[in-house]
């Protein structure tokens, strides 16, 4: 198989943890004949300091013109400003993309290998077992529509906004994916008080009569977040729209205790992007200390995403064989001996 | 002191837990010389059984025509419906008196009992020791922005809303809490993505120059979800506007794992409600299992209101004593002799 791939490494960490991506991409490409090509192209502040905005033109373009685009990670300085600039910040440099790829489907598994149960904040017997999958709509709902400030700037409106159609092709999505996984589906919605979520109520039910076999439950957001903390091993698909999916999903990784293993893949009709599910971490910049196997994973979705399956399981029994036999970096083990490098290169090596 | 008190007890549990909060009130009167009028109203699913409607127009004349209310709990059937009416549901009956009374400020104070700790979720050295209160905006944001749903139900919208005015009156409270406390206030918005979130980021930070001796830090929601879970100890005042205030506080009573014992207050310019965590409970309906030191507890947080902090400190030492000596419900010990009514006169005859 040939495949074009956009390289977007983006701030911080990024470009070194995406180079242990690209390292096991490339023993499966020599090990089963496929061809991949890596084009890279500017993201988030270091675009911001180079070019003037979060996502040139030139990087999205080249995002339109391949298969599927690594992700790095995008500075989210922003954080403690009042003044977020909408030209300058690098969470809109991520939102534009999403829109402009159409990826409206944000994947998001949430798993725990069992030997690294320790790190989750919560008890052995809450956590160990976990399996599930997020399913976030990414390109509707209140990140996207109208915004509006009145001149004196008293008085501030941000729309919700869903149609049918939004609703529905990820839907369907959830429905297959619950299919060949533990056959449900948990609706999460706030129905009791948003128009949209009564909408989202309405097609997602019409939706599950095509899938007799998937069991559909309602859950409101409120519950869901007590239940992620309560007992996360109910899940087996979470499907939920744009803002509820954000809060849900970070709250999600947060229980697993092991944010630097998990990754997600957001889909669109033609376009599917693949990133770490960490933050940019800039005090580790360039001290070989990044955990790589969230990438790594990364990567692996991404050859499962174009089909090439027994591919991707090799990444992701190297990246076991990588936590059992503890070459992680010092996230997982303060006192080792491995860094971003030597992980990335025990698990090509394993490939 | 005169207090003429609506008591709005409502589904399942409700009565019962509100039974013992009375007793409470009634021993404190007692001994203080204070007189406490009760005055009984319908809410919830029983009043839509008995007048059509969630909330009937006597119940809010009669809250409007007391000093507080002391409310129960109501039905949330509505749960796995997905037909909503909106005339029917308990939920929209819960957030017309909100709005009626003008209760803008709704106030979650989450505290661990350090011999409780064994029922969180989280592990001990997470959990032990927090405690920080939550002030969620109440009556603003997309629970009452205009929602629309097109003629052939394809397309739905929720406005999102936020006045100067309205982020002005609830930050002051949180800043004039944060003062007696820790003396730290995090506002958690949405600012990279929200317009109404950039306009809360400036309102309080101009607001908190006026407090010079207050810490203010801007945390993103999707963070503070994750935050909740792996250091909630970190945390004095939560300020946060509607939606972001539900699923939060959820999530930070079920990381105590006592939800029994938590109480919030909702608070307008003239009027203010007190009520217990917990939902309905349905199941343990009139069988004295139901844990009633949340409805106490809110209780103690009228008598706080109402500047009767002597009073006050005599219920909270009073629920101490009760969970000191395990005279506890079921849902905190299994194998108990104490029901709901035993717990209640306990705690009543104590104080
Ligand atoms: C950067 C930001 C806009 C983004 C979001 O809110 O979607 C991030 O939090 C995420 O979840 O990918
Ligand atoms: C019943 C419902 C409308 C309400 C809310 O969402 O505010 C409840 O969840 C709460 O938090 O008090």
């Amino acid at each position: 198989m040939n495949l074009k791939i956009a390289v977007l490494a983006g701030d911080g960490i990024g470009p070194e943890v995406v180079l242990q991506a690209k390292k096991a991409l490339h023993a499966i490409g020599v090990m089963f004949d496929h061809d991949f090509i890596f084009e890279e192209a500017l993201v988030g502040a270091v675009a911001i300091d180079k070019t003037g905005t979060a996502l040139p033109e030139q990087t999205l373009n080249l995002c339109l013109n391949t298969d599927a685009v690594l992700f790095g990670t995008v500075d989210n300085k922003d954080n403690q400003d009042t003044n977020l600039n909408s030209e300058k910040s690098p969470s809109q440099g991520v939102l534009k993309l999403r829109k402009e790829l159409g990826l409206f489907a944000n994947q998001r598994p949430i798993k725990t290998y069992s030997s690294l149960v320790p790190f989750s904040p919560l008890k052995r017997e809450i956590i160990d077992g976990t399996d599930f999958i997020i399913f976030r709509e990414l390109t509707g709902g209140i990140y996207f529509g109208d915004k509006t400030l009145n001149k004196d700037k008293t008085k501030a409106t941000d729309l919700c906004q869903y149609t049918q159609e939004e609703i529905s092709r990820i839907t369907h999505l959830a429905f297959q994916a619950a299919q060949k996984r533990k056959k449900k589906v948990t609706l999460v919605d706030k129905a009791n008080v948003l128009e949209t979520s009564r909408l989202w109520r309405n097609v997602v039910q019409q939706i599950s009569l095509d899938y007799p076999e998937v069991a559909l439950q309602f859950l409101y957001v409120d519950n869901a977040a007590m239940q992620l903390v309560v007992n996360p091993k109910q899940f087996d698909i979470l499907l939920t729209e744009n803002l509820f999916g954000d809060i849900l999903s970070d709250e999600a990784s947060a229980i697993t205790g092991t944010i630097g293993l998990l990754a997600s893949a957001s889909f669109g009709t033609t376009k599917a992007l693949f990133e770490p599910l960490h933050g940019s971490f800039a005090l580790a910049k360039d001290k070989n200390i990044a955990n790589p196997i969230a990438s790594i994973v990364s990567a692996a979705m991404l050859l499962e995403h174009f089909g090439l399956q027994t591919e991707a399981n090799l990444v992701y029994q190297a990246v076991q064989k990588a936590i059992d036999y503890n070459v992680v970096t010092m996230d997982l083990n303060p006192g080792t001996n491995f860094g971003t490098h030597e992980v990335g290169t025990f698990i090509s090596n394993f490939i």
